[in-house]
């Protein structure tokens, strides 16, 4: 990796804290600057401009979440076991953040902001809706899920189990947030069967 | 009401759609001062500081939720009635804003900045995740719910369907949100009876 590479890599991984804890908007080229000891000139040069840069903290944060999420999922058995993993390892990927998920901080924030930040925040959540859905769709195949299922329902009602910890674990500080979010999850898995 | 406190009134409700589809930190009072045909000193005489106009479009928003949701449930019967009305009540008022459920999208924004936002908009989300917790040991008490039913666990799950349904609307613009919602909700009513 040539010394550039490596450079915008650091930027990046340091944007994503910030990003997470105070939200996309919040991440400046300024402060990043400060915060890295570099110039801004010489840290603007790395993206061109804010968007780039939030840009670059989404598609991170995406191969991060695969690599911590969705890959090591798949070496687990079809059907519920994999199921079990792709949640497990979600909680996982919350506690890697300072701030908790950083897509549901930025959701929140350019849900309303038609453009490059939606469009590319939009398509990485359908995607995991779709490997939830798909995995989902697995296990009522291998028949460890009731035939009749709702797929899509199911990657709808852990999505919601997993929002509903970022408000009790950010917001509220609330001890149970991680009890409550293992609770419901395998109460999901257990009404599927 | 004095032609000073309808003012403010009508400053902040043009304000709480800011909010909803932008966020609290996107209402300026320069920018709310050009929306209402105002000068920016007018405008500040009613809020001192932008931290203030924040607040009441926090405290406004929680009086309009109180009226819209809660109030109006309070006149259904006890136990499973109740709830039913809480959920519709809660699908009209994220309905009655322009970019959803103003409270969402401000947590994500102030959960990470200690200060007095932070702490009435949480305030305000235990009061209301106590209400639905206490309409459902009432449930449970009148013999609609079953005794064994964890009911903060309840509310837990109430408010992930109606958080996903902030990413399915907003985010991903999918037809499929309310319905989503609503099968939802009525899965949690049914597997707690």
């Amino acid at each position: 990796m040539s010394k550039g590479h490596q450079t915008r890599r650091n930027i990046v991984a340091r944007a994503i804290g910030v990003a997470s804890t105070l939200g996309l908007d919040k991440v400046t080229i300024g402060s990043l600057a400060r915060d890295m000891s570099m110039s801004k000139s010489g840290l603007f040069a790395h993206f061109k401009s804010k968007e780039q840069l939030q840009l670059a903290i989404l598609q991170e944060s995406a191969a991060r979440f695969v690599e911590i999420v969705v890959s090591p999922a798949l070496n687990q058995p079809r059907g519920e076991p994999r199921i079990r993993a792709l949640f497990e390892n979600w909680c996982n990927w919350i506690n890697s953040l300072p701030g908790g998920c950083v897509f549901l901080k930025a959701a929140s924030e350019v849900d309303d902001r038609p453009g490059t930040l939606r469009e590319f925040l939009a398509q990485t959540q359908r995607d995991w809706l779709d490997t939830l859905a798909g995995a989902t769709r697995i296990a009522m195949a291998e028949g460890h899920f009731r035939p009749d299922l709702d797929h899509e329902q199911f990657a709808y009602e852990a999505q919601g189990i997993f929002c509903a910890h970022q408000i009790f674990q950010r917001l509220l500080d609330d001890k149970s947030a991680g009890d409550r979010l293992r609770h419901a999850y395998e109460t999901l898995i257990a009404r599927s069967r």
